[in-house]
């Protein structure tokens, strides 16, 4: 067994999905791993991760107005130093989490045919966000 | 240390939770390991995991039923290319996740007294859902 | 590589995010790794884990509030066998989760400066809550 371990910087154009699926998975090829597991980390509160449809766009549309209704800016919370759009921003990082795992089978990661690994930006201003990379195997 | 993974399809009789700890756990403790680490993850978008209560059998109507308020269907999305029953299943898996992480413990998985490892299906039809497992340890 | 797991115990005081992030910091670097794969796991099914916002406190009475209204008691639930906070609190848990997967990179954990691990005590009543700790690396 062994392991490998890097952080990457994602700059995301504010509030939506955006796809970090190629990225990652060149890092994870580039180790040289039959057989693995990948852990993927995002080091914020308000931006978090996902896997997701990666086919069909308005997809990503939905999930972001899904998340607007679940967790609503001005909704009479006590937090809101950085403005209306921090609060619910914590809020949907719980819910979707930020981090995922994934095993490495054949030298491949194991996301089936439609699935993609996101970056969720909960704040509507672009931010640079660093994410953390493990794999083990061999 | 050493590691060992597999893929298991599972037959889901429709919308609802599924319990596959049986047969998850029989894979881990064939493997030998005294101390592990234990991945569980479902390679689809409309189809997820979660650990829940295993005993009272009407707690998994009542998760259903929730997810059914949380992300109901005909809510005006933009993505329902296969029916009523796509987007929310897309938001459920979302909410609950597709990966699963359980330390191995004397030679057992570290699941408590009442939790159980559950397949979710969203969607309403009968489906063939593929799981990645991956543990490793010694 | 290397491994090493134990179980600790959290007394919770009742309903509220609960920071074990000294705790669990504490046991990772007393394994003496430099790079690696923290994993907690809680083996409760009306209990979880979270990672979230450690500076503001407010951010967590936020975060119980917005978890009542997503998960309200008396919502017509088929079991109650525990009282009004039993039901909510298993959904609750599937929402949050109950594992994080935690890199370790130069010999700390990852994560970010604003990032606390927290137990999350869905249940009015005080608890005692075990949770499983694993760490893989070298």
């Amino acid at each position: 067994m062994r392991q490998a371990a890097t952080e990457i910087v994602i700059a995301t154009p504010g509030k939506g999905l955006h796809e970090i699926t190629g990225e990652v998975a060149a890092w994870v090829v580039a180790q040289g791993m039959t057989t693995g597991l990948l852990t993927v980390f995002c080091r914020h509160t308000s931006a978090s991760l996902c896997i997701q449809e990666n086919a069909a766009a308005e997809v990503r549309g939905d999930v972001v107005r899904w998340l607007d209704r679940i967790a609503p800016e001005n909704a009479g919370y006590a937090h809101d130093d950085e403005g209306p759009d921090d609060m619910p921003a914590h809020l949907k990082a719980i819910l979707t989490g930020v981090h995922l795992s994934v095993p490495l089978i054949d030298g491949k990661l194991t996301l089936g045919t439609w699935q993609g690994i996101y970056i969720c930006e909960h704040r509507r201003a672009p931010h640079r966000r660093t994410i953390a990379l493990h794999v083990t195997g061999y």
